[in-house]
């Protein structure tokens, strides 16, 4: 039995995901908007029965079984966390801080029974599937190099907000960047040990933000990952290098690619297909074609997003449908999703690479295993 | 008039060398091999009239006042320096070392009048003579970062010999990382001040290499470079980052990529092709296509290259062509080319990114200004 949703969020992700949802057959039953305003308009729009600004409104509904965050970093902690906390299943994005990921970890530990995943959508993307399926077949022999690119344009709203301040999560590390972290851990089955990285914002003013206002957060990023003991179990990505480029100064463009190459191959994702060639083989193969599949392409939400959203909510269906409770759910169709504590070790990483670019050498990544203590510094 | 040619090397460049000189009028009149039967056999193959494994008889030969030194590095500064000695015009590859590349520039500065150009080709392809004027007439803005990759198969040898080890300019950051660390140089206008890097030796023994030897030399490598002062007095590049990742575990492949992103656009090469975008501009265009142009495709002289070779012929010969003595040479049509000081800065860069690799910091590049007392460990 499927659970009735309620949505987090008024943003462009927000905005694809509740026709993703319908069409999967669940049932959006409330929306919440950071303003009454922005919370009316789109539960306008998209026909959504109850809104609200009150993040107690949703969380305490009583047809509101799963909770689907999407909103700005330095309020997710606190909705997932709470959502957590009343019995209701989580899907989120990720947190602004390790903290504030260590904490969500803390309560998905509490509440094993509950779903609780970070939607890192690109898991879920077929061509995706399909790569880390080859990989662990031995397509590419012994993994040696990752190398992920993406280029596009700006990542800042319209207006003056969290996009632009590096603390609250904007930038294309903490935003971008942080799926590639998730993905080739994913996609490796190894986790970075050390990284070293660049961070830049060439463009620190613009039309919408000016005056004493100046961006924080990067728009370009640069860095490489030194891979080492297994995150997974799985282990065959151990000693591989991964380096990844982000580039968020590039209007009109938007370029998504992830290179695996090994000792007897290679694969690439460009956008949504696959493409691999063996080393014997005299040219490249088309491995998995875009299926078209659902939704249309969608202004700031790219297409493996979208359609890595789209397989998402149907890993969601799967685990929900067969189940007779609205809150059980089978841990099948989600395993592959991106649990808290990969999200902690995403987060640390991002940190880590924030460091590098700050003191220039590589920095460990050591995933918190303990929340500092908030008194230290009295 | 056109000057004599000898040529030192009979490997993959040298092959499609002789058959561009002649194309623009030089007569090649003199080839040296390492073996007599080397030299012996591609003489004959491709009729040049005298051979030799003795490189004074080409040095000392009266037909000949330009000599093209295409041979392992560390093998390049004595013939250089003698040839400069014996009063030769020099077209040559890099040297091994930043102490032989500093040899040559003493060489070079006390025979001014005498021609000595590192034959760096990628300066000389049009999509590079076209992409550094459009950056000079403002075509990207502000220049903000560059990015090159080169991906291809095994630079090796089929039996082991200088490619294979790292201190005699084996791998892929000396062989091709240093002609784009000098590419970027001559688009920016600007030189590397600090480097980092990371290189790999992922293949280790092949069929041809195994037993007690192995390979030292990289086939992985990923730099950065961030760009400061002035090289050519232009200085637009300043504070520009640079990073170039290069992987030669790649058969079957050719990627040769170079983009540059500013505040109001991008340029990219990809191999001979040059395309650009605007900000504004709602889609990529092709700014100059694949002449054809002389040469065809030949193993292991990529194309890029080996149509940088025909218009660095085609510049020597507009150098020789209009001057009465046999030696004397106009300045203009290879002003472009990389000077024996270019030469010295490439080879400090390529060695700070060694350094780096190893202390995992950021190495600061200082070109030598004096040369190092050999005497200094007594």
């Amino acid at each position: 039995m499927l659970p009735g949703v309620g949505v987090f969020g008024t943003g462009s992700t927000a905005r694809v995901l509740v026709p993703l949802l319908r069409g999967e057959g669940f049932e959006v039953r409330a929306l919440w908007g950071r303003s009454e305003e922005e919370a009316r308009s789109l539960a306008q729009e998209l026909g959504i029965p109850f809104h609200t600004s009150q993040s107690d409104d949703v969380l305490l509904h009583p047809d509101v079984d799963l909770v689907c965050i999407y909103i700005s970093p330095p309020l997710t902690r606190q909705i997932a966390v709470k959502a957590l906390g009343i019995g209701k299943n989580v899907v989120c994005e990720k947190a602004a801080t390790a903290v504030d990921a260590f904490k969500m970890v803390t309560a998905a530990r509490y509440y094993p029974q509950l779903l609780s995943i970070v939607g890192n959508a690109l898991r879920f993307l077929p061509a995706f599937v399909a790569m880390r399926q080859l990989l662990a077949e031995g397509y590419v022999g012994e993994l040696q190099v990752c190398d992920a690119r993406v280029y596009g344009p700006s990542l800042l709203d319209q207006s003056y907000g969290w996009t632009c301040e590096e603390l609250m999560g904007g930038g294309g590390l903490h935003t971008v960047g942080s799926t590639l972290v998730d993905l080739l851990s994913h996609l490796t089955g190894a986790r970075a040990i050390r990284v070293h990285g660049l961070l830049r914002t060439f463009v620190r003013q613009n039309g919408a933000i000016r005056g004493i206002r100046r961006v924080t957060s990067d728009d370009f990023c640069f860095f490489q990952m030194l891979m080492g003991g297994s995150g997974s179990g799985r282990g065959t990505g151990s000693g591989v290098c991964c380096t990844v480029t982000l580039n968020f100064n590039m209007p009109g463009a938007f370029v998504h690619e992830v290179m695996v190459v090994g000792s007897a191959g290679r694969l690439i994702a460009r956008g949504t297909e696959l493409y691999g060639q063996r080393n014997g083989g005299n040219r490249e193969e088309l491995l998995l074609g875009d299926s078209g599949g659902t939704g249309q392409e969608v202004k700031d939400v790219p297409l493996p997003h979208l359609r890595g959203l789209g397989s998402m909510v149907k890993a969601l269906k799967d685990a929900f449908q067969a189940q007779e409770e609205r809150r059980s759910w089978a841990r099948g169709p989600v395993a592959m999703a991106s649990t808290f504590e990969d999200g902690l070790y995403v987060q640390t990483v991002v940190e880590a690479v924030k460091r590098s670019s700050h003191s220039g050498e590589w920095e460990s990544v050591e995933v918190m295993t303990q929340e500092p203590d908030p008194n230290q510094n009295l």
